[in-house]
């Protein structure tokens, strides 16, 4: 069993505990706060819920965690150090004295964003094992870490470290030179500083530039940062043809307080170098296709949850004409299959015919008078059977629309048959023959529906077995 | 049946053309470039392609695209008219003075990232309906449009624009003042100079900026943005601790060459009274969780393509221990029920279950030989009847496992059966009886096995009739 001090609790440290335990390492804790037991139960009980979710494979069990009562005893014979202790540098400098003196041989990361590893290195025994660790919060969650050694590391410890945060799910992006801020913290207070002046100015309020990010570029950079995703604005040009169009504006005027590098041949051509290194063995089609794949996927993970984009999104969904749930057999779904539907064998995975037909169901619903406000009232129907037959596979792209027969309306009993057909040819890809339970969403047991909509449902009913006559 | 008129093509007006088209809108495009139809034909290709699949409902069908010979005719009775040729204020002047001649009263948006309302606006004829709406590519998948009216708009007309634009599926983000750049492009051209720079400076490379933004911050601006994010980091304290603590930072070093606000008492209320307004009603713990929320979602959907963070996330998960296959009845899966597969009942919905048994069924075809090699290869089993009993709800969180059972293995046919199971007591969720054939990837026709695998097969089914005895 392997094991990690973590040096400073809070809401970094707690999410570096997170991390190991959550990976099946255990976890030595020091901190003099008196309430770090309570902020790190805290930060856990988070991570806890949410780790573990990511995966489609359960995580190992949970390692031990411990609270030491020295600093000494917290790194003794442990494999890993990771400090995130307030930033001054006595501080850290005599936190690393006081490991050296129990630990001489662990990878000592520092969760710093202000300091340099020169500086943190400064005089310190056993110095060329420290590195800068610089995690995202939440820690538990984001996989970057900046590792910045700077001159004088000891390079087998962190490449020892590099494994070890690759081990616990993190992404160790190694820094060649040492800057102050290191990367990503040079970005966050750039717009940090342009978002203060424009509140500051009266321009925008804090939601607003919320919105402006996360319905925009957000978006864009979640999946492919900022030179991928302007290789594609270059089109076939790539980032030479780029930067000719976008480079000029770094001279306007709102630029006009800052240093600004100049745009020599010699700036442009190392750029265009490394933008064809990084995404050269794609073709600006290729990569456009990749780039909306992952906005699709995003966005749409997004709208089932009701949040962000995906909320916009739904909003306009619900002003989009609904089938004609009148025909009989009624049309219940006409949509296009979605690329995050698709699987390894390069069809609509079985599942997806699942949410179709789920989704059928509730449209059913809905046409007898079981809506959305029926639902809040605490009253649903759950599917207790569903046999589904796979016909002919179904692709990306494919505009398609299911019909649907109710078959039983008996009490709390309703059987629908669904099947579902290419709009193109009328072939038949699935079908589902489905059983439903009516049941109350505060005792979660089947009752009765609601007499308006029982009666609903009889007449439709009867009018499908007429039709099917 | 609504017109929009699409001033000047490209990748940005023809993003424009197809969000209005694929929303049922005519089109008449006016671009003096003779590549300017097969340009707007590959944005509308793509377009195509991507925006239907955002939807869980058919978009309405797609509107007349009609190639204008002159401005004039391509303005005339349209509802809106949407302008993005080159940034240079003599050509959007005369462009504006042509299309007062032939349509005084359609509002009539520019795509300018550079010039404010006031400089459109200049001594143009009717131009009161002149308004920045600046898209972000690509125009037709990225929701936010920044709507600058400035001094001196016709606010009815604006208003009408705003409607349009939502109905189109756009986020009209108003901005209150004109200003150089409005928004969201201060903050890329911030981001876009701190790059430059550390391009330059030989600190990192385009490769590893892209991936210090997409594996770190940017999944949370892309569901949260900046100042919701770092109320979450205040934790109790709100924005006021969290600006205490990271505002000393604006005057570090790395700043020196800026212009920096001045953090007054003033600013600091007035950010805390607009985040306050903007996240109030919800606490520290539950906007947390709200992140979470959102960032497993998008990361799970990047994962399920093998793209970005997911594909990190991908790497670990095949580093997680697998279940134990050489059991009887064999353990397929183990697993949390993660949030994303939760619906509006509150529980896993029942399309969901079927993701487990193709999981299970995935992981039982491992089990006898049939891997990621051998679908590579071209073999594997596509499923064609899935029967699926649903007994008890599942919630997110809750940890569980299948048992796989097969029942039938003969030629090219496999029948198995799954029980899913909550760890903590047992409890059967659901079980699946799962009918599937071998096939031939090439061919998408049925075929037998490789023998090597059909070999194995046999051996395993013979195990597990036995253990059925």
């Amino acid at each position: 069993m392997k094991t990690a001090a973590i040096i400073g609790g809070g809401v970094i440290g707690g999410g570096w505990a997170a991390r190991f335990l959550l990976n099946g390492w255990d976890v030595s804790v020091f901190d003099p706060d008196p309430e770090a037991k309570r902020k790190i139960a805290e930060v856990l009980a988070q991570a806890r819920w949410a780790l573990p979710m990511l995966y489609d494979r359960a995580l190992p069990a949970e390692g031990r965690l411990i609270f030491a009562a020295t600093l000494e005893e917290a790194v003794t014979g442990v494999d890993y150090i990771q400090e995130s202790v307030p930033e001054r540098i006595d501080l850290k400098h005599q936190v690393y004295a006081q490991i050296a003196a129990a630990n001489s041989d662990a990878p000592l990361g520092s969760s710093t964003s202000g300091f340099k590893p020169s500086e943190l290195r400064d005089g310190m025994p056993t110095g060329g094992r420290i590195f800068v660790a610089h995690p995202f919060n939440p820690v538990y969650l984001l996989p970057l870490i900046e590792v910045v050694p700077g001159d004088g590391a000891n390079e087998d410890v962190v490449a020892r470290a590099r494994n070890i945060l690759s081990s616990v799910g993190l992404y160790p992006l190694e820094i060649k030179k040492e800057i102050d801020a290191h990367i990503a913290d040079r970005f966050l207070e750039a717009v940090w500083r342009e978002a203060l002046w424009l509140v500051k100015d009266g321009i925008a309020t804090t939601e607003e530039i919320d919105n402006a990010i996360r319905y925009g570029f957000g978006l864009r950079w979640a999946q492919m940062g900022l030179f991928e995703t302007y290789r594609i604005a270059g089109g076939e040009g790539g980032m030479a043809h780029f930067i000719a169009q976008f480079g000029p504006c770094l001279e306007w005027p709102w630029t006009k307080l800052m240093d600004v590098p100049e745009l020599t041949d010699e700036l442009i051509q190392k750029i265009g170098d490394q933008s064809d290194a990084q995404s050269g063995h794609l073709s600006i089609r290729e990569l456009e296709r990749l780039r909306d794949t992952n906005l699709i996927a995003m966005m749409r993970a997004l709208k089932a949850r009701g949040n962000a984009a995906g909320a916009l999104i739904a909003d306009h969904e619900e002003t989009l004409p609904r089938p004609d749930t009148r025909a009989v057999p009624m049309i219940t779904i006409r949509r296009v299959i979605p690329i995050d539907w698709t699987d390894y064998n390069g069809h609509m995975n079985e599942s997806r015919y699942g949410q179709v037909y789920s989704d059928a169901a509730d449209e059913t619903m809905v046409a007898f008078g079981a809506d959305a406000d029926y639902v809040a009232a605490g009253l649903s129907y759950f599917t207790v059977e569903n046999t589904i037959k796979y016909l002919v596979e179904a692709h990306a792209g494919d505009a398609c629309h299911v019909t649907t027969r109710i078959l039983l309306a008996e009490g709390k009993k309703l059987k629908l048959f669904h099947e579902m057909r290419r709009d193109a040819d009328g072939e038949v890809y699935s079908t589902c023959t489905q059983f439903l339970l009516h049941v109350s969403l505060v005792t979660r047991k089947t009752c009765p529906p609601r007499s308006d909509v029982a009666e609903k449902l009889a007449n439709l009913a009867a009018t499908h077995a007429e039709g099917a006559s």
